[in-house]
């Protein structure tokens, strides 16, 4: 196989937001099959502000390793196969890493369903960890119920794009805090959101007081920081917070990053639950039946943010962290220029 | 009546932690007495961290209104009745003011029963605010199982010290944090708490790690700030954190206080839940049960920490925010010298 195996290799750990150090793109040779392995051609890379933990050590698995290609979420095509299961052809999904091949075990890789008709793209995010951590963080964490004050922060990224419609579904008015006046006028406009907020240009501590006099009921939590205490000064009695995410923070290596207040959720009596995909793994047949489903009836809508070019992943990541990007979305990295 | 009815009077919202200019002793008239009231001679006055907050604004409840004497959770002694429920000489537990005599509406306060030998002092934490307040948030809000990890901050308050024991009841291991060695040698010897860790002299994250190498399961918050953060930053996969206080933070008024690091609650799946003892008020009956039960078995140890006279209560509420302070348990004034 005489094609090249570029990969992004772990060369350091971040320090703050800077990723140029701490990743590096480099030929490695091609990988070696082992027993029940299959060897992967990437398709699609998924780049999430989880990423970033992974790099910087242990969170609820083991850090990667320094020397490593980076870990992360692959759409990808078996060109070769040591395992029954698989056949050269194959479209799979599953834990793989920033590279154009890489050798995948056989028990750790998905086949990917026929998608009728849906760019492959939108595999990676509604039906994989996006669309389940947004239907478990709404549904399970969050309980929404028909007519309560639904707030999302990250609005526009690719779970809470998912979170404020899955809410809006099940009855509840649904606010969105997004970092651009481009990103909210999308997801009132397209997505259906009653309200979006640009925490870049307005106050939302006050615009949320003045969208919901009566308070906040369940506020799904992506961002932390100052917008993440912003929505809880606003928090009804009894509210729920689902944490999900705390992206303002991933980057914060200078001291302790700014916590949540925790006044109002004592003097409220609220509850603040985090929650990881990977304990409700149980969830996602459900979870995909019902985006299906939506997707389906034209009530979920699916935006996939695609960069072309593994060499163009790092400048795409870094944008995950840039307060008014223009990303709308499920972020992914084209890598196989012939993927649809 | 020719009696003095001396009153701990509003006159300011307090700044910062000056109480001095915040609480005038005055020498009011003896309050009229309306329809449905009892007037109520003062026997003890409970001193507690959330008088505070009543003094500072709005909070579960309306903010004191400058110019009234200072409420407070009082026992006192029927003297004069409008009420066909209560007597002269009846011993009643309520809502009362920092004050020799109050009168209260009949419908708000309650009959102390017969305290079987037990001084009266112990019917205010133990079968009041405190008993039910550590109850409710061991049993219903941490929901600690035997062999668990249980920690609590403030842990020789009356809340602390009594939501320990229960813990230790409930079968768990016992950890105190509490700002004194003196304080730290009762809860381990006279209280039966498994460790103590003293705040102001030694590191509480690293003790933590090394008394409890699988994590905290169940974290009983009284005080929030640095020692709040060490605490949850030792926290076990799916902890449960018992939002109940926030001594630390009262007094901050100088721009927003330090909040809790999400980073860990996110990171391993735990549930952070604020709970006031109004929401719970039907469960008091089985706090009493129970408290009253441990107490004759010589389970529970109860200390009541009292001062003399109201003209000493400002300098003893003080106390209640100074760290290393040396009051243990339930604080109160003895504002009758006669009451056992």
């Amino acid at each position: 196989m005489a094609e090249m195996n570029r990969a992004w290799v772990l060369v350091q750990r971040p320090v703050g937001d800077d990723f140029d150090s701490a990743l590096k793109l480099q030929t490695l040779p091609m990988p070696e099959l082992g027993e029940d392995q299959v060897l992967v051609r990437t398709l699609y890379l998924s780049l999430d502000p989880a990423n970033r933990g992974w790099m910087a050590g242990p969170t609820y698995m083991p850090a990667v390793p320094v020397g490593v290609p980076m870990w992360g979420g692959v759409l990808g095509k078996v060109v070769k196969s040591n395992s029954p299961k698989f056949q050269p052809g194959d479209i799979i999904g599953g834990f793989g890493s920033w590279s154009d091949y890489c050798a995948l075990p056989a028990g750790g890789v998905n086949k990917i369903p026929d998608m009728g008709g849906l760019p492959l793209a939108a595999a990676q995010g509604l039906f994989g960890g996006a669309g389940g951590t947004a239907y478990v963080g709404v549904i399970d964490i969050g309980q929404v119920k028909p007519g309560q004050i639904f707030v999302v922060s990250g609005a526009a990224g690719s779970v809470g794009s998912l979170a404020g419609q899955i809410a809006k579904i099940q009855g509840a008015k649904v606010v969105g805090i997004a970092g651009s006046a481009e990103k909210c006028a999308w997801l009132t406009n397209e997505l259906g959101f009653d309200h979006a907020i640009d925490y870049q240009h307005e106050n939302v501590r006050k615009r949320l007081a003045e969208l919901c006099p009566d308070g906040v009921d369940v506020y799904f939590e992506n961002v932390g920081g100052a917008v993440g205490n912003a929505v809880v000064a606003n928090l009804a009695k009894g509210a729920r917070v689902a944490l999900c995410g705390l992206v303002s923070q991933y980057n914060a290596d200078d001291g302790p990053a700014a916590g949540l207040d925790m006044l109002p959720i004592l003097l409220k009596s609220c509850t603040v639950q985090g929650f990881i995909l990977l304990d409700y793994l149980h969830r996602l047949g459900e979870a995909s039946a019902k985006l299906g489903q939506w997707l389906a009836e034209g009530k979920v809508k699916y935006h996939a943010d695609v960069t072309d070019g593994l060499e163009n992943a790092l400048e795409a990541f870094k944008t995950l962290f840039q307060s008014g990007a223009s990303h709308k979305g499920k972020m992914m990295v084209r890598v196989d220029p012939s993927a649809n």
